[in-house]
């Protein structure tokens, strides 16, 4: 076993006192024990002082009361598959991983809800719902890896929100440690509940800033019986981005609508020459679910829904097989991004629907004016566009041009009525720009909500707030 | 016209400036004209000092300016359909009645918002999308007369919650008014968004207690295609608990999943013979909704689903107007209940959907042994039940057993890890029980987020919070 260093920037005291409460175990304090927990999604890396990795909710509260009292940072830690950097110990301080606190408590099929602790990983609690007929919407792509509590943290979503709705709408209740150690109860066990204001929702979303999670109760939905994955080439954007709109304006909404911009396609072609008709230049990827007996007739509207606005081709997978083959393209996109631009910036930007064309268009412009290549894929039917700047890091002349790029794409997504990140959240990358899409009075009163719950700021400290002026 | 007598708790001052933002016609201080502000659906009585009926943000803002600056309660209304005296002036005050402000500014189908004013009528707004094949689908009994801004300060429900969820899944932003007079924009205009705290879910079911609503931008759902209306009769309560918590458990949810209860089922047989099966003590009734080529699948599936759970009888509706006869049990009701005990006691009550058995029975108990009447029904499908208890105001004996029975049918809700209110609100009826309810650290931190939005305490003093403390 490495030889615990205690971390100068804990007191003898602090630590003690830690060790205590968590056991020999639970707290890590070794230089590689430490680097595990360094780093996140974002490529960024900051050490924390020390790891914790309590087993229960008491283990949490005692942690914090000494944390509370210390004045020490506590930084709550999922997987570590966030974006943002929300899960990195920016100024230091003890990191708090959920990793032990990961027990389903209870699954109620006909009360439609699960008890989960806050480490539960998204696949896993899918696996165990799925046996009983049931799902928990929320699908972010690193479902088999990230954790409920990361989840409800960050509110991420994924590609079937634009069917289920979003992470939000799916938590019925949960407990938490406050920042000073007392525990809080919000919410409940029921499908509708109007009693008091509604600080589940409040929490939800909050980045492990205002509480950390120890208990989540979590609405279910039925597993769909059955699912048909169709895929639609268009031979322009503006046609791809009038289909999403005309089926998002009509209908039930599919259970995916994803699409992918002409740069998008054109990278996927190196890798799946076949993806599809040589004459596409941008692609929706759509799914529909629905009980066995409907779902022929469902992919069937959809393809006649398709077909109204003029594609090039549509396909309709015959079987899983071909499904998968349709969602390679989809799933490629992501490493064959990171390895062609390691360094790239992705963003997770949203615009209402329509505006689609309008945004995709205008990054080609600034692809165009910057030189900085420009790839767009994503979630079309929340309008929910992972935008990648894909930098070079061989090209030391680009990183003003980069980040004048980056401004300028906030720019236009909030003139088109938008906002700056649809499920990966704020954390420390886009910290310095929410200011110009929040109110000012809004962002006032959230500053004041922050330090009505954290009076002393030892919660994920440095995250979501602008650091000018807090 | 009436003459104006200025109300003697309004000082000159205040009400010139009042006049000076709102017009003459803006500002009512009549005793006839503020007696129609009065009252709501709790059936109590208080009169305002003024009624306020601004016709802008604008106006809106002013008036609160000039109410913080000399302390006057603020008493935000809608329609006055609340039954929780949500909109009543307890401590006297202007009611700000939202009337004017009734403009649809915007319907988006592609992007699916719509963006209203606050005192857009429910019903009224339905009309409107359904010509584009949408629809809003929080669905309250009272409808037809209330409005927007009552629905999201309550976050009251209806019927399809069991399918669409609750008011607050279906608000994409909000422009409110601050206690002080300043505006704050919350939320946006996509239907999935992650930066900063969200507070357009901290205001929704405030009760007008932190702000005042004066634009909502709405998520939109299709409007269905097709319905179809299920009546299902058991011999016992417990057959028909069990079949809604088997619907529940597995597939789809039905679009309604209502219930009568043996003693309401009793009470409309009186005026309804042929209501079902003279054997059903229990009912339930169900409907399904969906695209046109589904739909005659999804009522037949729904039937195979009750007839597992032996009902007395089963009867699909084969046209429109069959499904009104059967609704009509379940819209009878209200009135009857209205005219045999015009001083009911109602109660909107919440308990997991697999617990509806033991609330029923446990009514029945607390019925018989406090010779108090006491009639269930309501929407199954969330475990939301309506709880009459039928008050005999000849009676001057009953008002202790009365209490008595109350206080023991909301112990019993919370035992069954249930919640005093689905969909009607706290208000004035029960601020004296949510601290049954309300983990105490949640109660404090309300408090106090109530003082950060609201320092000097004139939005809607008095409702929510127990008294005790405050």
């Amino acid at each position: 076993m490495e030889p615990l260093i205690p971390s100068s920037e804990l007191s003898a005291n602090s630590l003690a006192a830690l060790r205590r409460v968590l056991g020999e175990t639970g707290l890590l304090t070794g230089g590689a024990q430490r680097e595990a927990y360094a780093r996140d999604n974002s490529g960024r890396r900051f050490l924390p002082w020390a790891v914790a990795l309590p087993k229960s909710r008491e283990e949490v509260a005692g942690t914090l009361k000494i944390c509370h009292e210390a004045g020490i940072p506590v930084i709550p830690r999922g997987a570590g598959t966030g974006c943002v950097g929300g899960a990195l110990a920016i100024e230091g301080g003890l990191v708090l991983s959920t990793q032990r606190m990961n027990r389903i408590l209870a699954v109620e099929p006909g009360d439609r809800f699960a008890v989960v602790e806050p480490g539960v990983v998204n696949a896993e609690l899918g696996r165990r719902l799925a046996e009983q007929g049931l799902c928990w919407p929320p699908d972010p792509s690193s479902a088999r890896s990230c954790t409920i509590g990361g989840n409800l943290a960050m509110c991420s979503a994924g590609p079937n929100a634009v069917r289920h709705g979003v992470t939000r709408h799916w938590v019925l209740g949960m407990t938490v440690i406050l920042a000073d150690g007392q525990t809080m109860r919000v919410g409940g066990y029921t499908t509708k509940g109007v009693v008091g204001y509604d600080l589940t929702q409040l929490l939800i979303g909050s980045e492990g800033t205002l509480a950390v999670l120890v208990e989540a109760t979590l609405k279910l939905a039925p597993l769909p019986e059955a699912r048909r994955t169709l895929r639609a080439a268009f031979a322009d954007m503006d046609g791809a981005a009038r289909a999403v709109a005309g089926i998002m304006a009509r209908g039930e909404p599919p259970s995916a609508l994803e699409f992918l911009d002409p740069a998008a396609l054109e990278l996927v072609r190196g890798t799946l020459p076949e993806v599809c008709h040589p004459l596409g230049r941008a692609l929706l990827l759509i799914e529909v679910e629905g009980a066995r007996a409907e779902i022929e007739e469902r992919a069937r509207a959809m393809r006649e829904r398709l077909e109204a606005f003029a594609p090039v081709e549509v396909t309709v997978a015959r079987d899983e097989a071909e499904s998968k083959r349709i969602w390679a393209a989809r799933h490629a996109l992501s490493p064959t991004l990171t390895r062609i631009a390691p360094k790239r910036v992705n963003e997770d930007v949203v615009v209402p629907v329509t505006r689609l064309a309008d945004l995709v268009a205008g990054l080609a412009s600034i692809s165009q004016e910057s030189g900085v290549p420009i790839v767009g894929f994503g979630h079309a039917g929340n309008g929910n566009i992972h935008v990648n700047l894909l930098t070079d890091p061989a090209d030391p002349t680009q990183g003003p041009r980069v980040h004048q790029a980056l401004e300028r794409v906030f720019d236009l997504v909030l003139a088109l009525r938008g906002t700056l990140s649809g499920e990966h959240g704020v954390g420390i990358m886009k910290r310095d720009f929410i200011d110009r899409e929040l109110d000012p009075e809004s962002l006032r009163m959230q500053r004041a909500i922050k330090r009505l719950f954290d009076p002393k700021g030892i919660l994920n400290p440095g995250k979501i707030f602008p650091i000018d002026g807090q």
